[in-house]
């Protein structure tokens, strides 16, 4: 594993050797001195070419506990479009000695394309690109569930068997489709619950037949359904894009919240063991009501402090050139 | 102390450790390796609502200082505001693994709802709230006076009968009052001088009468008779923000300038040894002329540099987890 | 050397001692952990009063392989200006305990002003001002050249009889200005290609009979001519602001890179050893072709590699006050 750009092209093998290793790495944030010398002297480079405060301080937070130096590159404005200007910015940070870039983008595959260009030789972490995918959010989330589930034996283990029910606008979201891929690869049955118009068309084997393969998920409209039959292990709502809202495919805001949101109601029919899940930042009221959100079926702010593990773990593995036994023993 | 978000609630021993720990601070500034390892592990959160590039670095060289990771975190237009976001914004922080908060909100309160909500257990410290408060000016303002008017022999000292005249808008002055609070504690005498629409309603017992109590102050229209009748071992001028110039309340600037500002002939009337303060900053030929902001009785400068040994006291006392006695050992 | 303004000002002996101190760092920049103790509990500020991400983070780089803490001061809008303002930030900065001061700002002559006011002690280090001077973009072009044309021998030499021929907007670029005076301190000669209405009035000794003294260097308007005739050792193409490009006084796009750019077929008509430089970013296929950029002789990355080893050893000769013969020692 050279790069992370999608949980799509993640092994079974990697993917539970960077759960494993956000174990290790979730010790050192118990810890009173929440540092570890692995990164020293190596510099990552927080490449945005799209604002995301909360992701870009998940990774400088985890990165600077790897003791490397952190320089943050914001591209803003015309200046630096795609194409030949991605080409001389991933050069340039190459020359200065950038050992990592973690990149954003508003173009789904450019993290892709800065890995196989061979303009940069240093490791690529897609921090989320356009509406592909955003592979550390799937990791994050798969490791919260381990979590939850196994508690403490959760080391090694998989997801096999979990019933996985992810609700929203499936059709713009590069959390959804890295979960997808993630959970499938793990071993965990995924189904989406949206309006049909934030379906990709060609999702649902039925519509999408002689289309785009479909995915290997369950496609449902009706959320109740879903809770009922499904007998969901995690229940996942997706962040509502507020500038959608008034787009002619989307529900109104009324109405998606009495349709697709989780409401008191449906908190109260879930299982005695199921868990709820949000990426944030979450609109309370919205797809997710507060009572769902602060509930001990909430595992809204594991997700978040997880998310500086996970991340630790793949500046890790991708940057410091020591096996994970290694760390292991370094973290223990 | 477990937060700091007012001068108001600090009790004199405390505002005492603060200036006497700050004391040690400065000692560690006048060093060839300015680096003490206190916070090493620990991450500091600038958590900044409003810009203010002076009182973020100020923070940001404190948390360096004592080798503290530091991530600013601007939250610029509408995606973050008040209430609930405060709340998530809180508590992802908190999950990130913040071990302090400094924050500055254009909101009077929102530090304490920060601090008394339990969204976050990390300590709160106020850089400015509203018109409220802005405790670490207040406290170095007083470190300020104190090596001024003791030298070498200030530490322990309060500053009871210190006469100190604060001039300007101090119907909007966070500074005003955070310094009212705290110099009443430490038992010296404020004089506020304004224009009387810049002073707040019931400020003045006499006419708050049945409003809001008297503030612990004596109230002034006249900056000449001030100068004259209080006799200031210190005179602090506050800078007059531009944008409120034009409002119906306020004297045009050159009106301002004439009545309120410390032109250089008020400034050959002060006594010998008066002090002149001002936070920065400074509007030249507005509040203050260069001949008195360059003058040796300035502080200015040092008002600066005091801060960052005030900014370095409070993180050291309210996250290193050890007491103030360990620390002078260290820092001398 | 107490500042870098200009390299107009530096001796030859100045200016050999950076290249060779750079030299070293260049090997730190070789290592596993790209990190020296040097500057360790000192800070560097940088002041960017123009918006500059490549030479923010190239400085930023530079300071934290010397171990630095870097804080960041980028001055927007009309709240900082000229004058007196830059006054005030420089005695805060100054007051904070900025070790050294990186400054860049539309204004020719501001870091000038800095460093002569006494308004701050620390060393200033100009990071391009106005179209005055960019001196280390000029030192780490020199350092590329001597890189180039004396491969592991270079330690120690100057430039005498290279010719460099410069292209493009000489009479906006500072990074001309500054690489005219070091070249001719090291020995080279000058020759500026570029439409008349872009040399400035006076720098052709013809032209300028009675005004300004003429520049040490050739003008020319025909590089093509030029290239057959000065058989150069050194192409440096400059970026052509696009901002500037309706201007009265500018070729349009088309006409400028038929007459003016280095197309493929000017890059084939050089001599076999003569290298390709640009200051970057480039605007591939307006000043240079894609063939031009990309081909073996050009060093546009070598450049910007040796911007952080230019400026390692400008920061460490300013700011650590050791002999250059000790880092000699550190970095081997």
């Amino acid at each position: 594993m050279r790069h992370l750009l999608s949980t799509k092209s993640l092994s079974r093998d990697e993917a539970l050797q960077i759960l494993d290793v956000a174990e290790d790495m979730a010790t050192v944030n118990d810890r009173e001195v929440r540092k570890l010398p692995a990164l020293r002297g190596k510099t990552v480079v927080n490449l945005f070419f799209e604002d995301s405060t909360r992701t870009r301080i998940s990774f400088e937070a985890a990165a600077k506990r790897l003791s490397a130096d952190v320089i943050n590159f914001t591209a803003k404005g015309s200046s630096v479009s795609k194409g030949e200007s991605l080409k001389d910015t991933a050069q340039t940070l190459a020359a200065m000695g950038a050992d990592g870039v973690v990149i954003r983008h508003h173009a789904s595959g450019a993290p892709l394309l800065l890995a196989e260009s061979g303009w940069i030789d240093a490791p690529v972490i897609n921090a989320g690109d356009g509406t592909h995918e955003h592979p550390t959010q799937a990791l994050l989330d798969a490791f919260t569930m381990r979590r939850r589930l196994y508690g403490g034996a959760s080391r090694g283990r998989d997801l096999n068997g979990v019933s996985v029910v992810i609700v929203g606008d499936i059709l713009h979201s590069r959390v959804a489709r890295s979960n997808l891929w993630l959970l499938e690869t793990l071993g965990a049955h995924v189904t989406f619950v949206a309006p049909a118009t934030l379906i990709p068309f060609g999702a649902d084997g039925a519509r999408g037949a002689g289309q785009a393969p479909a995915w290997p998920a369950t496609i449902s409209y009706d959320l109740d359904a879903t809770i009922r039959d499904a007998q969901p292990d995690v229940v996942m709502m997706l962040r509502i894009q507020s500038e959608r809202m008034n787009a002619a495919f989307f529900p109104n805001a009324r109405e998606y919240s009495r349709i697709w949101g989780l409401d008191d109601a449906r908190l109260a029919s879930l299982g005695p063991d199921t868990i709820v899940m949000h990426p944030g930042p979450m609109n309370r009221g919205l797809e997710i009501s507060a009572g769902a959100a602060d509930s001990p079926r909430s595992t809204v702010l594991e997700q978040v402090a997880n998310g500086v593990s996970i991340r630790m773990a793949v500046l890790y593995l991708l940057m410091s050139g020591q096996s994970p036994s290694v760390e292991r023993k370094e973290a223990s």
